[in-house]
């Protein structure tokens, strides 16, 4: 059995502490970015392919994503867990400090995505990662 | 000039994006850790020394912290910037999803901290770290 961590910030480093471990959750969550090719060939800081092949290993083992079963001859598709979708309020907080701090910026700016907007975003990442009912039921998508 | 970076999680991420400058925060911020022999000493993760050094560097460098100016024969003490105090909120977005997956917990649980407490946290490292006047003005403290 797996010791559970003291403290929950540092579980969560533990699994998330690492450049590209976000880089490649940012590329899946933000830009769809789904198939080991299209997180390779678009990463813009040109991501190795060892490093992107241990990383989604990594997210794989923690249970931040999950990789579909492919048919012959196609490529598997990445798709988020519940855990990998719910990362995103951490991306938009380092977003939020990113806007303000990064050099060249002005100061203070609005939050990237209040609470609101957060929750609709994973509602959307449900939809198009868990298969989960788009808002509005069935017939809506 | 320094380029301004494309986009403002990649811009976090390449400051943050590190288990051990995590891991430093988190020990200034709420273990009010400010030497850098408490910081060496009181790790959890047995921080080693040279990485210890070069963590704090980094967080001096990109302007998370400043080193007070120490008296021959004293130490000096690390204080947090705003740039510093505003990555609260990210180390309470990770606690979050470290309490709701971390291996042997039950799943969602309450917050760390919401919106208002992690604002009066903030107000707290500004007293202590920027020698800001408590709320409440002279007298209060």
């Amino acid at each position: 059995m797996e010791p559970r961590s003291a403290d929950p910030i540092t579980a969560a480093v533990e699994v998330l502490g690492d450049r590209w471990t976000l880089l490649v959750l940012r590329d899946v969550i933000f830009a769809d970015r789904r198939y080991f090719r299209a997180l390779l060939t678009g990463s813009p800081e040109g991501i190795a392919s060892n490093i992107l092949a241990d990383r989604l290993k990594r997210l794989l083992d923690a249970g931040l994503l999950t990789r579909g079963t492919a048919a012959r001859g196609q490529r598997a598709r990445f798709d988020l867990t519940e855990a990998g979708i719910r990362t995103l309020p951490i991306l938009c907080a380092l977003g939020d400090w990113g806007h303000d701090f990064r050099p060249g910026d002005a100061g203070e700016q609005e939050p990237i995505a209040g609470p609101a907007r957060i929750e609709e975003l994973m509602a959307d990442l449900r939809v198009r990662h868990l298969g989960a009912e788009p808002f509005g039921g069935a017939g809506a998508g």
